[in-house]
């Protein structure tokens, strides 16, 4: 997606060769126009299949799962990291490691929410160790629903995320696929070329 | 909003008489046809203000500001409850005590995306003790921005949160507001009516 490879371009900071800091557009202050596109742009590579719902975690994903479900005209789900006072019923959930907290949480969300009927479609905003990701589908799994793909916003192709989820035969599809980042420097893989993953254990 | 409580009366669910749970179309799995409707509806009421930014918290009001920045046509900003290890700038941030968990935490945004520019509209699912609405208008005030109002999705009018608002002068609108409730009943108020708020300190 050009006009998003633009944006990272223009606003994104990278931290390190590992951390790129998206929150002027995306993840803190959220161009809205912007994300309503990316709803579009998942519909334009996913809507061809018969997804009656759209997965992601809270918090930073809600924004591009609701920009999908808007698109598709489906309802979306943001599993929830932490047990709700009044999520009283029988929940699914999977433990989730993160690589830039360096804690472990539990993400889970309804049982009367996900069941074999559904067909679903996983988004998040960035695909990296692939750890959160790895939690949905589990939770997917144990719903006895058919997945249908997973989309992210941004891919950290250096990392081990997206061969990760290959290797179970999911069907993975970012919208801007970095190949390399330093401070000052960020270098996009088209979706037609292929990159080695490197093993790598700092995430985002 | 008739259509909004009809859901409520519908799917809602009434674990005692401070605790709904809306979970099914609004604050776990979310009904993005009628999120959008409930950001028309936010556009109907603050719309003739020249609001520059829509501002709530992580995660639940993270939909009605995206519905309310898309019908406003800006963008939308939602303070976190943690502070993000790519969120090193300088912050603004305010101490919110949760009734519900019976926990203290910090809200916090990052000063670039808000200023004396701004002229802001807070969103958020719930309005009933009013603590986390309390702690972005706090945010509000520091950045130097004008407030142009409030507006909730759901609002528990039998406890102290709009007249908390209130009293400092700032304008309420919520699309459904409760009068009270009980498992198995539960009464809205009318937006001329008025109710006498009662000092309670269960929250959701």
């Amino acid at each position: 997606m050009k006009q998003l490879q633009e944006r990272i371009r223009q606003e994104g900071l990278i931290l390190s060769d590992t951390v790129l800091k998206v929150d002027s557009f995306l993840n803190h202050q959220v161009d809205t126009e912007l994300a309503l596109q990316i709803g579009q742009e998942f519909k334009a590579i996913f809507g061809h299949q018969p997804i009656t719902k759209v997965l992601t975690i809270e918090a930073s994903g809600i924004q591009f799962a609701m920009a999908a479900g808007i698109a598709l005209g489906v309802p979306f789900i943001y599993a929830k990291k932490k047990k709700a006072v009044t999520l009283a019923e029988a929940v699914y959930s999977a433990p989730v490691h993160s690589f830039t907290r360096q804690e472990d949480y539990l993400i889970s969300i309804s049982q009367k929410y996900l069941g074999p009927e559904d067909k679903v479609l996983i988004v998040d905003d960035f695909l990296a160790t692939g750890a959160a990701l790895v939690g949905l589908v589990d939770i997917v799994k144990q719903a006895g629903a058919e997945l249908l793909g997973v989309g992210c916003v941004i891919e950290k192709s250096f990392q081990e995320g997206r061969s990760l989820l290959e290797s179970q035969g999911i069907s993975v599809h970012s919208l801007a696929r970095i190949a390399s980042m330093s401070p000052g420097e960020i270098h996009f893989i088209e979706n037609s070329q292929t990159l080695e993953p490197v093993k790598e254990s700092a995430g985002c």
